[in-house]
């Protein structure tokens, strides 16, 4: 199973290349993550609110294939490769929507933590239906 | 009185104009504040974590005179112009160290809230540091 | 005439008090003229691209009304004031789509330059476009 | 040989978890890299100005270790592992200042490239002093 998100760069996100800076890239995959677990039913806003989980970023990685300009429409494809206990592992694609083009794609590994940064446990519900969202 | 921070512009605030792009200066603003709180003894962070004061921004102006460069030295001019009550009222004047160039000016005003953003009162101590910065 | 952007806040933009950090304001409010041009059907990007037109930021200003938290789906309603030789001024406004609650007003004021921030003249098929965007 | 640079948190680089937004830490990373080449006696604008010499990032890598916080003062230290033809590959670690924590510690490889994102080759004068610090 694979999230869409889609984005319109902006132009606080470009750089004087003029092309977008990189560690936005980043933050776009934030996005993914957040609407592919909309698209599975679950608000991560709720997943702090009502439970105090907080799918803490570990580890990051991105490569870049090709610059992406101003006002491109992006789409960024994410899914959720592994869960096991409080880790999980989401690996995404940023396409350009116009040509198709892959212009990033990278990998970040989670740890579910409270407000207090201690590892916990997600809520019996959500571990199912990720775990589900894997296998798809 | 008037603190004063220095900025070296990031590859990250600048666009594809090849200059800064204009909201990074209202977060230089912000570290001008916080320095100046540091010039007069304060620690802004200290007023939030054991005072329960926050410094929330209620109007922010900026007028840009001429473009910020990457890599550029900046200083941020700040004063605190009036106090009274909970509000506060800062102004800022950024320019260039290299040859004083004004890149901009601006004000803000603020009102003092608790985490759930209800005015409240700075503690006393801060009150009249406060108003003596004022009047310097 | 009014433009609507859609913005869906990210965590990035949140910062320690639990709300959105004000400058992040100061880029949607881009996001919504950038909107607005698209509307009136023109693409900034190509007043860039093809007639070196860059509508250059020269005041700011933005109150702050209520806060906006993460996730929350926001309308950047921006409007085009005035339009006069090369100077334009817009007047946004964005509220929080689910409950309409205003969260922040203001306006900014621009002027029209070149790629070496020389003062230059919208094409004449804009100006009008613009002028007549100011009187509906 | 390690490059040394020095950031205070923004507030604007918080988020609602009352911590650094990750994003920063690939920002701060680029402010390393430049204060390592200003350390080694180039001013990076100037390879772009004069050289027409950009170090593009093909790959970034950041493992989060420990929170950093509003106010913190941190340090990169940087290093260029390897340097081969156009590719240069960098190493990091960002610490607080005040006790030594390592927060987080990464890698970036980049290509140089001209403005038009063609591969092209750090003028001579640049690549020996490169290879030299590598061997530090």
């Amino acid at each position: 199973m694979t999230g869409e998100a889609k984005i319109r760069v902006r132009y606080a996100e470009t750089d004087k290349m003029g092309v977008v800076y990189h560690s936005n890239f980043i933050v776009w995959f934030e996005v993914g993550r957040v609407e592919l677990l909309r698209q599975l039913g679950f608000r991560y806003r709720d997943l702090e609110r009502e439970h105090d989980c907080h799918i803490a970023v570990a580890d990051v990685r991105c490569r870049f294939k090709s610059p992406a300009y101003y006002d491109d429409e992006l789409i960024v494809r994410t899914r959720l490769k592994n869960i096991r206990g409080s880790l999980l592992h989401f690996a995404y694609e940023i396409v350009r929507a116009e040509d198709g083009t892959l212009l990033a794609e990278g990998e970040t590994t989670h740890i579910v933590v409270n407000a207090k940064f201690e590892k916990t446990q997600l809520p019996e519900r959500f571990q199912s239906a990720f775990a589900a969202a894997v296998k798809q």
